[in-house]
């Protein structure tokens, strides 16, 4: 592999860069009118502007970034995560133009991509799913009965969903004859699918998922958990690494049936596995497959000391993965803050805008991925975010205590963000004793 | 321990807070009236203009810093490496005041800055030292009887030196005789004492120090090695760990020997012992010993996920190193560059000014230790390093190229800086195949 384009913008375009600059291997990245100023743009062996400043004129514009792609003498185009990460259209595409795509196959994308389907082949493979309807419920008839079976409360979810949308919680027959109903419109106009699936609602539950990773030689591995379980309406704004509440055995038993998953879809590449794990029960779910590198992905690399983005190219050029499970050490503890420009006293509006100061934290344990600097401006067309801060320590105590002396550091002016939220979170006592599930920040006014 | 005065400025002043907030502990810096807008006032807890921009007015004055130490109920000083560190009196001063002085016992520190009563010591305690004279020479006629034993070419040294000064070599009787006068004077106006010692001159030789710490229970142990050959005008300018020509038979000697001199010594702390390693006879001899926190010791951190810091804290509050040796493990390979505001293209002419440009590196396996921001004004009264640059690897070749990754992305801009030099030295065959001694930088032009 020579040359990579990075289809995407911000940090993780910025991630993608730095990895195949050690590798050796040149990197185009693209960039939006919009992004002119980015460091993404400049950090690239060559850059080019694919279009406006909206996505779907630009980052998600396929024939743009594949033509870019074909006449730079790209051999392979690396997405990233969100924009075509998980496009299963667009990884063919890259294969028809003679393109590595840098993940899994398009097959496996699609099928991972439909949730009904995707929780369908996983029962099948043996990984415990939340109990629900076979696929796609029919009518509200069909969806009343089924609930009646499981017992309420339920979870109407679209089956093209994603994003924490096209996700709804029917208590009784009322609420979900009504939400059944504008669920279907939501998922209709946000998905182009109304397709639906129902399950049983599981309320106390943390979010863990499993990192695996697959090679063209029928190696598959696991690399640990990450607890996401801190999300604000299903939008991750904490990640660590180990989870703090699970045993060892539960985390052996989550690691082999996550390998068990993967290699029943002859999983290629980093991939990630995300469970449900009920507290009342002490038992996990399978609740969906991310087949692209995750934003969290680096608390991984800080516990086992794996660049899970260099694994992908690596893995991508037929490389074999150079270690066995049994190989892989786990050290210590990581916390990943993700800090967006919003402000967290007014529900986390975003905050557009030039940051006329930037000061960033470093020293031991500290690791930041970002792509903003002192004087960029933060265009308002993508999300918000400025920068991932990753501590890593001995313990999960060591880690938050980095994570609360970086943010400490850490002077962003010109625009609100959410270091505020994150340092009243992490002094907060049922962080502290880790007592919380993913509704929290429902329950909790952490800004108060 | 409550509240630690951290009687330094710059990274290593920025570093020991980032330890005292982390162990929750209380910081108070100390700045010069030219350091008012330095990142280490604004990051402790409190902080006081302690003197003048000139070094002796302020950094220096040790009754000035007692007495806000004093003031501010500190109940403990950390030096750091440089000004104050490895002065005894100081060291004694606070003793008699009632402070921790985190370091060694003060005895410890003189016996240590006294380069030949060092030596002998360490002789007697059966580390290997290079042939020579034994303690102080008498005369001109005493150093020709001696050189003429061990033979030329030898080395003249400065009793009370260190820095790279009052240091020179003799190749044969005359430059002798012209020698010893010259560096009899040096050593008199350098350092208030015009006493010297001889030793046989190793020409190819590598600089390898071994980190130890030592506790109030007996225990000593040792933290692995660091190279710190490539050196300029003996100022060193790259450090790694471990060191890649050490085979593992004398990296145990030599690790076990520096344990044997620390127990010698009954030294407290974190110190470390550095060695001339002949690369003529595979054989290593103690060269001096530094009572103190090394610029150098993040490669070390890096390494062995330990926090160096930390540890001298734990050290002087009495507690036990938590570790035997056979628990130390050594992952991977570091590497730190120093950044210094100089013009390698101009003999390293110092270049101070406000930075007007600061876009740091960041992302996977590298560490940044500075006190620099966008906007910032170099004081041109102190030393003119802008950051310490570590990365680490699962093996030399990578910590090397995250280096030159991370290099290629931090800009500094509005004053000259030593990236250029790094940048070149590490795509420098030589210096890849691991091929130079301490003589590396005089021997090859690295800018041409």
């Amino acid at each position: 592999m020579r040359k990579i384009l990075v289809a995407n913008r911000g940090e993780i375009a910025v991630r993608i860069i730095r990895a195949c600059t050690e590798l050796d291997i040149e990197s185009v990245s693209i960039y939006s009118e919009a992004d002119a100023d980015s460091l993404h743009r400049r950090l690239a062996t060559e850059s080019y502007c694919v279009g406006p400043k909206l996505s779907k004129d630009s980052y998600l514009d396929m024939i743009s970034i594949i033509t870019i792609a074909k006449k730079t003498g790209c051999d392979a185009i690396h997405p990233g995560y969100g924009f075509l990460a998980e496009n299963s259209d667009f990884a063919e595409m890259c294969e028809a133009s003679n393109l590595i795509f840098i993940g899994p196959m398009h097959e496996t994308i699609a099928l991972m991509g439909v949730k009904d389907v995707a929780k369908d082949t996983m029962k099948k493979a043996g990984v415990p799913t939340v109990p629900g309807s076979e696929g796609v419920v029919g009518s509200v008839e069909d969806a009343k009965k089924i609930a009646d079976e499981i017992g309420y409360p339920v979870i109407i979810k679209a089956s093209y969903g994603g994003g924490g949308k096209g996700i709804r919680v029917a208590r009784d027959e009322e609420s979900l004859v009504q939400n059944y109903k504008m669920t279907e419109q939501e998922a209709e106009s946000a998905f182009g699918n109304k397709s639906l699936y129902i399950e049983k609602y599981i309320e106390n539950f943390r979010h863990i998922e499993i990192q695996v990773l697959g090679d063209y030689h029928g190696n598959v591995v696991h690399l640990g958990e990450r607890d996401c379980t801190i999300q604000r309406r299903m939008q991750k704004l904490v990640e660590e690494a180990p989870s703090p509440i699970l045993s060892e055995k539960k985390r052996k038993e989550m690691g082999e049936t996550a390998v068990t998953a993967a290699q029943s879809i002859d999983y290629i590449g980093a991939g990630t596995i995300e469970f449900i794990y009920d507290l009342n029960e002490d038992h996990f779910y399978f609740m969906e497959m991310n087949t692209r590198i995750q934003v969290e992905h680096p608390v991984t690399e800080m516990i086992t000391g794996i660049d899970l983005v260099k694994m992908q190219i690596k893995v991508a050029r037929r490389e074999a993965i150079p270690f066995k499970q049994e190989d892989i050490e786990f050290k210590g503890h990581a916390v990943e803050l993700r800090i967006n420009a919003e402000n967290p006293y007014k529900n986390f509006m975003p905050s557009a805008g030039k940051i006329n100061e930037f000061i960033t934290p470093g020293g031991y344990g500290v690791r930041l991925d970002s792509a903003c600097y002192s004087g960029y401006v933060i265009p308002p067309y993508y999300d918000s975010m400025i920068a991932k801060l990753i501590t890593h320590g001995d313990s999960r105590e060591e880690a938050i205590q980095t994570a609360l002396r970086a943010l400490g550091e850490f002077k962003i002016g010109g625009v609100d963000t959410t270091i505020p939220f994150h340092t009243n979170l992490l002094q907060h006592e049922s962080f502290r004793s880790n007592d919380y599930n993913t509704n929290f920040l429902e329950n909790n006014d952490i800004m108060k």
